[in-house]
């Protein structure tokens, strides 16, 4: 029996940490919550310290996730990811901003390249990072992977904008307090 | 509310396709094998012309995909990244390889952005390709998105090994068939 369906999930705890109710207007907030959710996730244990988050262009909290790579037994399962994919849900569309509005992704620490190849095709408009890639490899021992050599570039040219350095030292904070555990989920 | 839950199916024909029985020896079974579920997938209609499965070192099947875009709304839902969660999920593995053994991806065509970026993370030892991006492109309206200039040492520097232009004739009938079709899902 070959295996025909795929079921992830996120932990209980995202509610708590997210507010569905709440508009996060700026930067700081939409990225404040992605590094609030890598936070939560080492604490709990629940994976890898990443966080990330979908927002509308009027702040709303369209989804929010957690790097899952561990407990689902799933290399796909990278925060990013994970938010694209229950944004992609919810939203009922394959291409976020397919029947226009404006949608972010933010997320604790800059994409590796299976979360930025994702982002190319997942319908976002801006991108929000944190820590940067030289953050998470001087910090712990996780790997960005091989990128374009103007990852930005490419990018912005295909209509996303990239704003970088948001919250930095807060998410490095985190980062680093996973590095000095020694785990590796 | 937040979502919290992802749940990913794969048609049921697939069984029909893919034989869990038989050994997948040569390069040509395993590629053959990925073109025959992308022609099926446009034949029914579930998703775009794009297959693949992941195999052992002794040929044996651990899963098979096809592409699942729109019938999933996700973007995420690429054949590619299907075969590497279901055949994660069946080995309880979030790294193929991670326990030893040799695991192949064979694919109809070349791994886009995000499959190229999964793939770096995934656990395979190698990696077969049937159409080159620049088929995918000239056949269909498809973007392979942008990847490292030499995205094939990239993954051979990680110590995956890359097999190209597999059945590539086979393979680009079915994108053409697609392409003739103006379908672009």
């Amino acid at each position: 029996m070959l295996p025909l369906q795929i079921h992830l999930t996120l932990p209980p705890w995202i509610e708590d940490v997210a507010d569905a109710s709440r508009r996060y207007v700026t930067d700081e907030e939409r990225v404040g919550l992605a590094i609030e959710l890598s936070r939560h996730n080492i604490q709990y244990g629940s994976g890898g310290p990443f966080g990330a988050a979908v927002f509308d262009e009027h702040g709303r909290l369209i989804s929010a996730a957690a790097n899952r790579v561990v407990a689902q037994t799933c290399s796909v399962a990278h925060a990013e990811m994970l938010a694209y994919m229950v944004a992609q849900q919810r939203l009922a569309s394959y291409r976020l901003n397919e029947q226009g509005g404006h949608y972010t992704l933010a997320t604790s620490a800059q994409p590796c390249c299976q979360c930025y190849g994702a982002t190319v095709w997942a319908g976002i408009d801006t991108l929000l990072i944190g820590a940067r890639a030289e953050d998470v490899e001087e910090l712990t021992e996780f790997d960005e992977g091989p990128l374009p050599a103007d990852w930005p570039g490419e990018l912005e040219r295909r209509g996303i904008s990239v704003r970088r350095d948001i919250l930095r030292e807060q998410a490095r904070a985190v980062l680093a307090a996973y590095g000095a555990t020694g785990e590796s989920y």
